[in-house]
């Protein structure tokens, strides 16, 4: 008798929960654990799965749970031990309870017609709190969700050099995974330092993670703990010898769909290294960086989010992080304990609609992103401002900056997470919450520049005081502003002079808040400026070695004092995910695809070549991938899914393949490519 | 060099949610685990610990923790595995982090001049949070507080009786313990079926548990799971013998300090039996029944804390059973489901703090309290009412009565509950929420008379739907009535008649609700009739055999249909806490002691012989015991505490020992026994 497909089922949220527990405790420093500094959340212990059927006629059922398990059919419980049951032809009731107090309640149940899938429903109370259940990609009846791994593929070294008792061993890039440890002999412990650079593999004494095993029983012995490493110092006490050494590569398998070549090698590297950088780090969840935290930070996976959008399109990685960071109720503390970090949420959130148009998503998560957003509100000070309050980490950025007080980089973030719940509000029909936050989200857009914005310098001031004003300004709130709409156009040019490139305003230094201020600057036309950045910061890395991106850089200082942060000498993460923004900088800006309406339904296509002679390159959407060549004077374009609008500037009338040309202002064309599918081009000529 | 006495410590409550997750999933109905109804909570899955110290020389200090350590001393965290620190004279701050998924985090600090105690703070979250940590009786760095576990003992049975390749073991009474097979030979499996009663450990079909174990690799076995029997018959494979069966009696050390003697011999052996019911139920927390649920129900609880204070006087598993009663936050349903469950939490708690005088305790539940009774409040209807709403499990008592709508009964048990709350705030100085609760408890309890007393039948309406009354009338609201001041002294009388003792409102056929309704009876003098309804009542259940107390009892209903409930043949729990409630009626009623003030600062003493011809006993107060002997001509009192009133009616005027006599009304005596620790003797002459 053929079976149903069945998938693994739980408590939603559940999954997620109990995998940011596992992953998050991973971290430790020179073998001390290091929880995260964020309340850890736990998976529901007990919950009950249901499911009414009707079959038409007798069936075999096999029923797995990954816990104890309680079945009731039709509300009698059936008996201990029994590997299947038969139903009879008719209406069912299904009750099945799951308990596990490890890992997580999850159900398996295949039967002939009928079989564990998304229209299950799950509670953790009795008889109310009914919510459709979480599953995915789980179908092996042998291997529940809490079996859930990455992939592994072994990976030999670039080179090896032997000293004393010890190996250096160069696996030629960043990379991760288990070291190997071959043709052992004898019998004592072997210590492995691992090291982003040579120095922090040979500093026993400060490199920031390392092992010690034991061995004597077998001549092969892979590591316990996944590493982050591109060298490691294999120390073995005398009397013990190692052969060989390798690694087991341990990564999220995905489809690199974004790509991107032009006529500049350097940017053509940087993109290569950004999109491993992010691979890296896109895991378990988008984690911050490999090394040190591991941990899942909700500022950090924002800009994943956005990067993925424009490279792996992974959403279930999106999902699971998005879901992660929501945690459990009670919410007592701003995700990852940081201000922004909450508001940055709800701007993922947008995007991945945005991206995706996966409205079913943001239902399940909606009743989340209320309870959070009642937490936040309720944190507004009388003016409706969110400030740093007992407990709040205010973090902004990396950067020199005062941070008590109202930021107006805050209010920015937290005028746009209201928005972004009105608008799940108005998809989702629930009119009394719109009818909350509207009035609350515009208030705050217009007192945040009543407040903020200085007419007289052309800038938003960093923040008040106590009722004060005080003058300072930085690029941080300016950067978002010209990013999510706060200013008037003239404002915005203004503002590239009074603050984006003036001098005398403070330098941004991580990648983190590069991505914002280049993104910033795009939006502003400043292309070939942004491109000489990009050029210039992430090829300054390359040119110290730099095989994945780092946490921060300053150009200014010195290899090996590079590697420093938090008063460690190598506490600086050299593969962090923020470092990859070139990723959406040149997907976004330069192949300029977007979606025009929530999940490419309709394409936005407005290529820049920012002084390159040529680009090219594919962005991916729930259609497929969006294509586009351009030099300066061929444009070729190809939208897989609904209309796309490929928007040019030409200096003279461009003459085009197919579709509708309309020049909207002098210079600035609008090819409506209305067949989906097909390929457009273009010829043209650059305005000088 | 000297260790200071340590303690291991936690964040308050985990241990008590952790235990009663452990115990509460213990379940199982024929090997099928059967999880609790209710949302099963987990403790804290990372917390920090801190202490300020201050050193006049340099101290070793040993630090072990139950889960990973992160021990973090003047912000340097401390390298990994140091068995010991050592640490120089002068101030320290001392951060331990500390994270366990499948137990709880606990820490256990020892110096030479501090150590882990009750002054330690601790948080779930990172800066902020910080509260006094949960602490006991573990003083064992080897042994943290997740190895809790009860003693044990080995017990003979009384007979064995062999049958072919069984025996019939019959332990003489009730009890609970692991089994042993002795002498066992043979390979294959031994069946264990247990019974309360004989019927149901020969019914190998519907015996409520049972245990297969395999033998064939020693000759003596102890089954895994510790089970509630009298019975157990012992099927064993073909091939295989066995040649002895014992037990291993599992149980809580305590003392028996409450006593009662008097001149009827059954009446005695109803206390015993009471008495050792009470104890078999009296385990990691109050349990309802040691054979089926063996879970942690308030309103069963709420009668053993009392009973408790008549009998064991042990504290430990009243503060376990009360923390874990309320668990974690979010509260999203009752207590255990049930509306009347959560009101009797805030009453048991304010009985703990008349009967103890340990505000402490109270002041750190007093945040769940809040917690638990905003959730209340959120669910009364306009009126100010409480009625069932969805999810919710109104239960009253095992008894046919309509539940839908506002039942006076359970807005009595509402405004005690507020009364509580108010009581716990004017302690704590919390004059906000005295505030807030006072009006709306004195609201109830006039509007709760307004609705449903009945004038002209003397009775209260059992319950409003829909805004009518319906006019029925049952016990339970009557009886609490009388025992919570909700009647005027002629009310009270009256209500005698109309309700109390009328064959026209049906009978209270739970032990549970007996213990109201003859606790009640007391209270309006009837004490001689209450000791004929203990005879008759408890008597009846031990003719029948019983040799402890059971979960409802129905004298029309012959045995073995006695042993059925919720439609299952052995379904009755014959060992149920709420059947121990002699113990309560007899201490409170008849040895008459009761605390006048917090903790026996001042004791009461109204002893009544109720017919009988003498009775003497004790009840344990937090100074020790007060003992009471009465026949109808000498009463002879001892209160080891503060001053005692020793109340009494007589026909002459007594001569008295020492004390104060005072004449309150004719025929009604106070003696002041104004010199604690002394005994103090009147004869007098009982009036007619």
């Amino acid at each position: 008798m053929n079976k149903r497909d069945a998938q693994w089922i739980w408590y939603p949220g559940d999954f997620e929960i109990w995998l940011r527990r596992e992953v998050e405790l991973r971290r430790d420093e020179r073998l001390v654990v290091t929880p995260p500094i964020w309340r850890v959340d736990s998976p529901y212990v007990s919950v009950r799965f249901r499911k009414k059927i009707r079959l038409d006629g007798d069936e075999t059922v096999r029923v797995v749970a990954d816990g104890m398990l309680r079945l009731v059919i039709d509300g009698q419980m059936m008996a201990h031990g029994l590997p299947s049951i038969t139903l009879a032809a008719g209406e069912h009731d299904i009750l099945a309870e799951v308990a596990n107090t490890e890992r997580f309640p999850a159900l398996f149940v295949q039967g002939e017609t009928f079989a564990s899938d998304g229209s299950w429903q799950v509670s953790h109370l009795q008889t109310v709190g009914y919510v459709s259940v979480g599953c995915g990609d789980f179908a092996d009846p042998l291997s529940p969700p809490s079996a859930f791994h990455l992939a592994t593929a072994p990976v030999t070294p670039q080179s090896t050099q032997r000293r004393d008792r010890s190996l250096l061993v160069d696996f030629g890039k960043e990379t991760f995974g288990f070291i190997r440890l071959h043709d052992i002999h004898g019998d004592g412990e072997v210590h492995l330092h691992y090291g982003e650079s040579t120095e922090e593999a040979l500093d026993s004494e400060h490199c920031e993670t390392y092992d010690v095993v034991r061995v004597g029983r077998e001549t092969t012995l892979t590591t316990a703990r996944a590493r982050a490493l591109r060298y490691v110092n294999v120390v073995a006490d005398p009397g013990v010898s190692v052969g060989d050494v390798s690694l087991l590569y341990e990564y999220l398998p995905l489809s690199y769909r974004g790509t991107f070549r032009c006529s500049n090698e350097m940017l053509n590297n940087i993109f290569d290294t950004s999109l491993y950088t992010l691979h890296l780090n896109t895991r378990e969840f988008f984690l911050d960086g490999i090394k040190r935290d591991r941990w899942v930070w909700s500022g950090d996976a924002y800009q994943s989010c956005l990067m993925n959008y424009y490279s792996f399109f992974e959403l279930p990685v999106t999902q699971r992080t998005l879901v992660a960071l929501r945690g459990k109720d009670p919410v007592e503390e701003h995700l990852n304990t940081i201000l922004d970090y909450s508001l940055y949420w709800f701007m993922a959130l947008n995007d991945y609609y945005q991206y995706t148009g996966d409205l079913e998503f943001v239902r399940r998560q909606y009743a989340g992103a209320l309870g959070l957003m009642s937490f936040c509100v309720s944190r507004a000070n009388a003016d409706g401002f969110l400030e740093g309050r007992a407990g709040d980490w205010v973090f902004v950025d990396w950067a020199d900056m005062p941070k008590e007080g109202e930021l107006s980089f805050e209010q920015m973030l937290f005028c746009l997470s209201l928005e972004a719940v009105v608008r799940f509000a108005g998809l989702l029909g629930d009119s009394a919450t719109a009818g909350l936050y509207r009035p609350m989200a515009a208030r705050l857009r217009r007192d945040m520049r009543a407040v903020f914005w200085d007419a007289e310098r052309g800038a938003l001031l960093h923040r008040r005081t106590g009722g004060e004003l005080d003058g300072f300004i930085t690029k941080h709130p300016n950067m978002f502003a010209l990013l999510y709409g706060f200013l008037e156009p003239e404002e915005r040019q203004r503002l590239k002079h009074t603050v984006m490139k003036n001098p005398s305003i403070p330098a941004v230094k991580t990648p983190y808040m590069r991505f914002y201020e280049l993104a910033a600057l795009c939006e502003v036309g400043e292309h070939a400026y942004v491109l000489n950045e990009i050029l210039d910061y992430w090829g300054g890395m390359m040119l110290l070695g730099a095989t994945s991106f780092w946490e921060e850089y300053d150009p200014h200082i010195p290899v090996p004092e590079q590697y420093a942060m938090y008063g460690r000498p190598y506490g600086k993460s050299l593969c962090h995910a923020w470092g990859a923004s070139p990723i959406y900088l040149l997907g976004k800006y330069f192949l300029g695809v977007t979606p025009a309406s929530p999940g490419y339904q309709q394409t936005s296509i407005r290529p820049h070549l920012g002084g390159l002679d040529w680009l090219e390159g594919s962005v991916p959407t729930p259609h497929g991938d969006v294509r586009v060549f351009m030099n300066r004077d061929t444009l070729r374009a190809f939208a897989p899914g609904g209309p796309a609008v490929l928007q040019f500037r030409s200096s003279v009338h461009p003459a085009v393949s197919a579709g509708q040309l309309k020049e909207t202002t002098p210079g600035q064309y609008d090819l409506y490519m209305d067949q989906p599918g097909q390929t457009y081009e273009v010829h043209f000529a650059l305005p000088s």
